[in-house]
């Protein structure tokens, strides 16, 4: 039995560079694609801008193209608009001005939602329209679905993303080809891989954003974006990965959101991950999120976390959504968005228990490892393993301690660091990496 | 602003298995989670089974005990009938009832899909009702969604499924022991990873089941079972394994679908995979699929595969998007359903393109490789590799001759290994193993 005929979707652009270009092209060039899946009719409208050469270069329909944002939202035949436009000011205006106009709002903007998600959420409610964000988060890989409705049956204990391709391929490099941060960011910049100004990525900014949305779907909690820790990759080592890889780990900047004790502990930051953990494959651009339910168990999803065509794939998804309405009812019927939700109990960075590597720069002199031990057990740190190298260079005077820890309170960590790094033995600041664990499945 | 009351969902469970058990379980025992996320209150209503003990061991709700498929039939209440019973010849039965009454009906059943899903939709569609199935393939890994939705901006060109945990189970212990076959098995079986009767998941036919109904969604045609070739890991020799590793690969039971020519090429076969790629890492009773979209590029979804938890949280998102409606809007408004489809072209076996390893058993005599090499050109299939060891035993008088080819076609291949296997310096059958490459990504 053939479906029946429906009225079409209309569709804005607002912002048409790379993704906003992409996006129009799935909906026009490669319209038959969407026709032959989807019996809503999806039609493009408009595509708001200021610039055209991206489009015009793209060959895209320039009957299309205006600069003003009123034509759409004046059009009772635009029913989404989609905001590829980032940042988190014109794009907030945008996105206020469609949802007060009664239309569906599709974003790819992480920090928009990251900063104000609970407050658009709510002003969609109050305009009966929903908000979709599918390419918010980890670009092409449907992530967002499996926590609102493919995981809804389960008890989310903790998420482990790799979510910015930039400092993934960063890290790659690093481990592959033992180059040095500096040099394998300068490689991603001249691949494109990286940003000219590259801080948002590589100190963990943009990786909390995208956690600060994935978590607060996990824990239907609002997140409090400014409260989650940042430490980025642009201090690493080459050292400490070559040690972690003696010990059974890779190094990656991970997202983490786990339940603890009565609250959520959320943290971006370089750690180590066992090599028997999937996550520990994911190289180059690629990311990947770990999401463990106490039903399910672990899950991933493996993709394209960037790139204009994957992060137009989850525009258009979230389009068809709303098309089908489904977006709509997931939006309505679910209580696990942050303008419905108590805020979190973000436990403070002290109170994280976590496993820990340990870089010690000791004078080579008898009886050093037994300070170090006695300062560790005061603070209730139990060592797991602890490895003296030789040091590198034949006539040093000091030698490098690598120590991994049981679990032990963060807190209790730097003050003891803080302890050692003050004894007379201890000739350069102590190096400290989070261990994580595979998350205990309860099944 | 919180969301309003809804009327409850009502369920009944038929066959109170482990999955079943675990089902109830989550709607019951578990309920605070769901109505945590979801504003439409889920109610089970009944149970049905002739056997109640496992029911009764878990502690469910006796009062929802019934023995008969006509209770909640003819409970108005009841929105929902949920599958369980498995096989395809009582539950088809019981599907039909469900539909016929104008209920949803939520199942795990992949065989009952497999052979006939394209009836029952139909079915379900003259009803007004909705058929959902994310706990039919890969158990607790929501995979049918990315199918339906979240990719549905793309043109699915290939799939490649690790998608049955017993198979992988058995093929992680001879790989990483080096145990036979026979005894991998007998562990699996001990360790209850396996049934007592193996077949229908060693052969592959299990894994078949699942890529017929994953294929159909992904390149919304109507695939029909039974032309599916199968192969399974029954006859894998160690040998083989230690060559593919050697020359980088790892074996895994694949179940494959891409697009070929104007056909679909569909099988399921023990295959070789790079070592690179991350369907190579997937070990133990894990699941995994990997779907290249034109857009999206390469994406893939891990997971459990198997066992009453991981799929009853699978039956139970499913429950919860017919609560929410969304399900039955996906049902309603995508054309991806076999049936609205046409019949898809299934290449036959003779067909399929893809690379080949080859182990070919030879005399240790002057001029054999010779024979063999004229007797591949001759059928258009290049080699890329060719290694010939020394005989594992010193005394013997063959010697194994390992080669790669090309991407050739399969009947080809066919043709020239049994022309060299009719070779008088051919000692034993050839072995030919088809070798997976990474499918090329179009962004």
């Amino acid at each position: 039995m053939a479906a029946k005929k429906h009225k079409p979707l209309g569709i804005a652009i607002v912002g048409c560079g790379t993704v906003g270009g992409a996006t129009a092209a799935l909906l026009t060039t490669d319209r038959n694609i969407i026709e032959s899946k989807v019996t809503v009719p999806m039609e493009l409208r408009y595509i708001v801008d200021v610039d055209f050469s991206h489009a015009r270069e793209m060959g895209l329909d320039e009957s299309l193209f205006t600069d003003s944002i009123d034509a759409p939202i004046g059009d009772a035949d635009v029913q989404v608009i989609v905001e590829l436009v980032g940042g988190v000011t014109f794009a907030k205006d945008v996105v206020e001005k469609a949802l007060r106009a009664g239309k569906h709002v599709v974003t790819a903007n992480k920090a928009l939602l990251a900063y104000h998600g609970a407050e658009l959420y709510a002003l969609a409610r109050e305009n009966g329209v929903c908000i979709a964000f599918e390419a918010s988060c980890a670009g092409g890989i449907p992530i967002i679905r499996p926590m609102n409705e493919g995981l809804a049956a389960n008890r989310i204990d903790a998420m482990f993303g790799i979510v910015n391709g930039t400092c993934n391929f960063i890290l790659t490099e690093m481990i592959s080809k033992n180059k040095s941060y500096a040099d394998s960011l300068a490689d991603a910049q001249r691949d494109g891989l990286a940003e000219a100004d590259p801080t948002l990525d590589v100190s963990g900014g943009d990786s909390a954003h995208k956690l600060a949305i994935m978590a607060s779907l996990a824990f239907g909690k609002k997140i409090d974006f400014e409260k989650i820790p940042l430490a980025g990759i642009d201090t690493l080592e080459l050292c400490d990965i070559g040690y972690g890889e003696t010990l059974g780990y890779v190094i990656k900047l991970l997202a983490i959101a786990e339940r603890q004790d009565d609250g959520v502990s959320l943290r971006v930051r370089p750690a180590f991950i066992s090599k028997e953990h999937p996550l520990a494959w994911v190289s180059g651009p690629f990311n990947a999120v770990s999401v463990y339910g106490h039903a399910t168990g672990h899950t991933m999803y493996y993709g394209r976390g960037a790139g204009a065509k994957p992060t137009a794939s989850a525009v258009v998804a979230d389009i068809i959504s709303i098309g089908i309405g489904t977006a709509q009812r997931s939006f309505e019927l679910l209580n696990i968005w942050a303008d419905r939700c108590e805020p979190a109990n973000q436990l403070a960075i002290d109170e994280v228990q976590s496993r820990y590597y340990m870089r010690i720069t000791c004078a080579d002199e008898p009886g050093v490892l037994a300070q170090i031990a006695a300062i560790l057990g005061k603070h209730n740190i139990s060592i797991t393993s602890l490895l003296q190298h030789e040091s590198p260079q034949s006539a040093a005077t000091t030698v490098p301690v690598i120590i991994t820890t049981d679990k032990a309170r963060e807190g209790n960590v730097r003050k003891a660091l803080a302890e050692i790094d003050a004894l007379d033995v201890i000739k350069a600041e102590s190096v400290c990496i989070g261990i994580v664990e595979e998350y205990p499945e309860e099944l």
